[in-house]
C-alpha cells in the first residue's frame, strides 16, 4: 500500500471486465444450452458446476421450516429491524404518477407502473449473504412488483444458507430457485418448463454471471454490472487511523480484487494508517485475501488541499465514499460521483451494508459517474399520457404538421390534418 | 394486413435485435479501431461510410448561419414553441435530493446530481430531425447536465441538415460533430484527440448504432436499444376508422420493419380501417416502405370484450398506445405496459412525435414492459447519503457486527466495533 503524494491523477484506473474470450464463449453456451434445454440444462450445470444434482430446484417448505431452526432468535430480530430501516428509506423514493392540465383541456402527465416481475440473483459460494435478499426485495416489494423470484446457487449439500432462506420468508418470498451462475440468469431471462420468465435480473455475482447479464440485456432489464467493491476514504487530520484502517480492510477482505484508498490532507495521518492497515490485517480470518486486495489495489493519496483531495474523490467516482473530516456535512455539495456517501467517523461502512436503511448494491468501477444505487425506481417504469382536446388540435394542429413535413414524414402530417379538416 | 378475432395470443412476437454475425464483428472492428486510431479512423470511417471527406468533425460557425438562412421564419416559431412545451414537460420531472433526519442524530437521504457529459446521437441519412435534438437536449439539460454533445452523420454535401442544426442552436449547443454509425458511438464512449469522452450515449440509429451502443454499455451508459417504431390503436365502434387508419400509417412510413397494429372490439371498424388503410397508403411519397410494413407487420385483431383487447395490449407492450374508445381516460388504469398513452381521437400521435412535450425517445420491441420513455432522471443519478450519530452507533452498532459475522465478514464487525470500544 504506497503513499503517493500530490498525484497528478490517480494511478487505479480500473476498467469494466469483459470476461476472457473463454469465459464469453462458455457464458453464451450456457445461455444458447438453457433457452434449448431448459430445465434439464440447469440441471446439468448445477450437477457439473455447483457439484449438487437436484430433483427440484424450487426450495420447500420443509427446507424453509429447517432453516428458521438454525438462525438464532437474536438474529432475527435483527434481520427483521434491519428490513424495517430498508423498507422505510425505500418507501421515501417511491413516487406517484402525476397529471397537468391545460385550460385548452390538454392532459399531459407520467403513469408509473411496477414491473410484472423479477429476478433477484443472491450470490452464494463461500458466503450466505442475507442482506442481499433484503436489498433487492424490499425496493421491488415497494414498488409494487407482483412477482419476486430469487436465485441462489446450492451450498455442497444441497440447500440454500438459512440466513438466506430466512430473510426470504420474512419478506414473503415463496419462489426460490437454487441455481447459480449464468444458467440462473438464462433461466430467469428466458424461461424453463417449471421457471416462468422475468422482466428484470438485479443482483451482483461472479464474472458468470455479470457476463451472462450482459447478454441477456435488452431482452429483459439489468441492474448493472457489477465489479469489485470499493471504498475511498477522504479525511484530514481530524480522522483516527486505526478506524480509517478498519474501514479500508472492510472492503479489502470482500475480494481480492476490491479497492481500498485513502485521500486526505494529512500525511501523518496517512503513515498511521498504513501502519494500522498491515497491523489489523494480520489476525483477520480472510487476512490473505485482504492482503492481496491491500497490495495490489490499496492506495494512500496525499494532496496538499482538500480541493486537490475531493477532486481525485471525483475522479475515483468510488462505490462508498466514507468523509472523515472536521465537518464533513460542509463537503457533500462538491462530491459529483460516488454510490454511498458514509458521513462522519460513526458512519462507518458497513452500517450501510446490513442496517441503516439505503441500498447496499451500488455502482463499482467508476460507473457512479452515471448509475446509481439499486433503488425503487429500478423496479418501476413510466408511461407518457398525452391527451390532447378538440381546442388543443385547432390551436396546434398545422404547427405539428408543418414540422413533420420538416422531417419528411407526410403521413404524420396527414394523420394530424385528418382531424383539422372535420373541425 | 389481416384481421385476426378472438386471437388466444399475438402473433407478433417481435426478438430484440442482435445484429448478424458480420454486422456484429464490423461493429466490434470499427470500435477497435477508433479507440486505436481516433480522429483519423473516424475520418477514414466517414469517408468510406458516408463517403464524405471532412477536414474537421466539429460543425462551424458559419455552417450554423448558413442553416439559419435555409429554415423560414415560420418553422423556427414552431420549432421554438415545440422546445418550450417539452421544457415544461420534463422540468415537472425533476427531482431533488432530500433527507431524512432522525432523533438520535442519524440523517439518511438520496443526492440528485447531474451526469457531467452526455453525447446525443442524432440520426441522419435520407430524412433530417431536429425533433430527436429537442428530445434528447432538453431532458439533459433540464437535468443539469454541463456538457452536451450531438452527433449526427454528414449529409453527402458535408453538411447537416438546416433543421438539425438550428433546433441545436436553438437550445445553445455549440458541439456538434458531423459523424454516424458505429464510429461516432465509439468516437464519444472512449474519446479522441479532439473529442472529450462522455458518460452516457443516448438517441436513436440504425443497427450499426444499436450494437455499437450494446457494445460501449457499462464503459458509459446508454439510454437503450432502440428498434423499428410501433403503433398499437385500441378502439371500439366510436372511432372514426379514416383516422385509425391514418394513425396507423404514419408510424408504417417510418420503416419496413415499422408495426401497425389494431386491437378493436369492433368488426365493422377492423373492416373498414382496412380498407382506409390501403386507400390512404397509395398516395403517400413513402408508400412503397408503408405498404411493405404494413404487410408485414400490419395486423388487425378483433376481440368479443374490451378485457381480451386490453390484454392483448399488454400483451404487446406497445412504443405508442392510441385509445379511442368511448371513455380513454378509464382505461388508463389497466394499461400495464405502453411507452406513450394517447388518449382520444385528437390525440393522434405525431403530436406526441414533435409538440405536446413528453419524450418521443420510447421503448419498442415490447421492452415498455421494464423501459421508460427518455426523461429528466436518465440525466440524473443519485448518491446515498449516510451520517450516523453517535448515538445511532451506540444503539444500534453491535446489531451491525453481529450481522456482520453471520455473513462470515469479520473486518466490517471488527470496524464498528472499533468504534463501540470508544465510546
Amino acid at each position: 500500500m504506497n503513499i503517493i503524494q500530490n498525484p497528478d491523477s490517480t494511478s487505479l484506473k480500473r476498467t469494466i471486465e469483459q470476461g476472457t474470450a473463454d469465459q464469453r464463449i462458455a457464458v453464451l453456451d450456457i445461455i444458447n444450452e438453457v433457452r434449448k434445454n431448459g430445465d434439464a440444462a440447469i440441471k446439468a450445470y448445477t450437477e457439473k458446476l455447483d457439484r449438487v444434482s437436484l430433483r427440484s430446484f424450487l426450495v420447500t417448505e420443509e427446507e424453509v421450516e429447517q432453516a428458521y431452526k438454525e438462525i438464532n432468535e437474536e438474529l432475527l430480530t435483527i434481520i427483521q429491524e434491519a428490513a424495517c430501516n430498508i423498507r422505510d428509506f425505500h418507501s421515501r423514493q417511491k413516487r406517484e404518477s402525476w397529471m397537468t392540465t391545460q385550460e385548452n383541456g390538454t392532459i399531459l402527465g407520467q403513469k408509473y407502473t411496477p414491473l410484472d416481475a423479477v429476478g433477484l440473483y443472491v450470490p452464494g459460494g463461500l458466503a450466505a449473504y442475507p442482506s442481499s435478499v433484503l436489498m433487492n426485495v424490499i425496493p421491488a416489494q415497494v414498488a409494487g412488483v407482483k412477482r419476486i423470484v430469487i436465485a441462489s446457487p446450492p451450498q455442497e449439500n444441497g440447500y440454500l444458507p438459512a440466513g438466506v432462506l430466512v430473510a426470504a420468508r420474512e419478506l414473503g418470498i415463496r419462489e426460490i430457485y437454487k441455481m447459480g451462475g449464468a444458467q440462473a440468469i438464462a433461466g430467469l431471462a428466458y424461461g424453463t418448463e417449471t421457471i416462468e420468465k422475468v422482466d428484470k435480473i438485479t443482483g451482483p455475482g461472479n464474472i458468470y454471471v455479470a457476463l451472462a447479464k450482459r447478454e441477456v440485456f435488452g431482452h429483459v432489464s439489468i441492474d448493472m454490472i457489477a465489479g469489485p467493491s470499493e471504498i475511498v476514504v477522504l479525511a484530514d487530520d481530524t480522522a483516527k487511523a486505526a478506524e480509517v484502517a478498519a474501514d479500508l480492510l472492510s472492503q479489502a477482505e470482500h475480494d481480492e480484487r476490491a479497492s481500498s484508498v485513502l485521500v486526505t490532507t494529512s500525511l501523518s495521518l496517512a503513515r498511521e494508517v498504513k501502519k494500522e492497515v498491515y497491523k489489523q490485517l494480520e489476525p483477520l480470518p480472510k487476512s490473505v485475501i485482504a492482503r492481496s486486495s491491500i497490495e495490489s489495489y490499496g492506495a494512500i493519496y496525499v494532496t496538499d488541499t482538500l480541493d486537490h483531495a475531493i477532486d481525485i474523490v471525483n475522479e475515483l467516482a468510488p462505490e462508498h465514499l466514507e468523509i472523515m473530516t472536521e465537518d464533513p456535512m460542509s463537503l457533500l455539495g462538491r462530491i459529483r460521483h460516488a454510490g454511498a456517501i458514509f458521513l462522519g467517523r460513526y458512519s462507518s461502512e458497513p452500517i450501510g451494508d446490513y442496517f441503516a436503511g439505503p441500498n447496499h448494491v451500488l455502482p463499482t468501477n467508476g460507473t457512479a459517474r452515471f448509475s446509481s444505487p439499486l433503488n425503487v425506481d429500478d423496479f418501476m417504469k413510466k408511461s407518457s399520457i398525452i391527451s390532447y382536446s378538440q381546442q388543443a388540435m385547432l390551436e396546434n394542429g398545422r404547427k405539428v404538421a408543418a414540422f413533420a413535413r420538416l422531417e419528411g414524414l407526410e403521413a404524420h402530417a396527414r394523420a394530424v390534418e385528418l382531424r383539422l379538416e372535420d373541425l
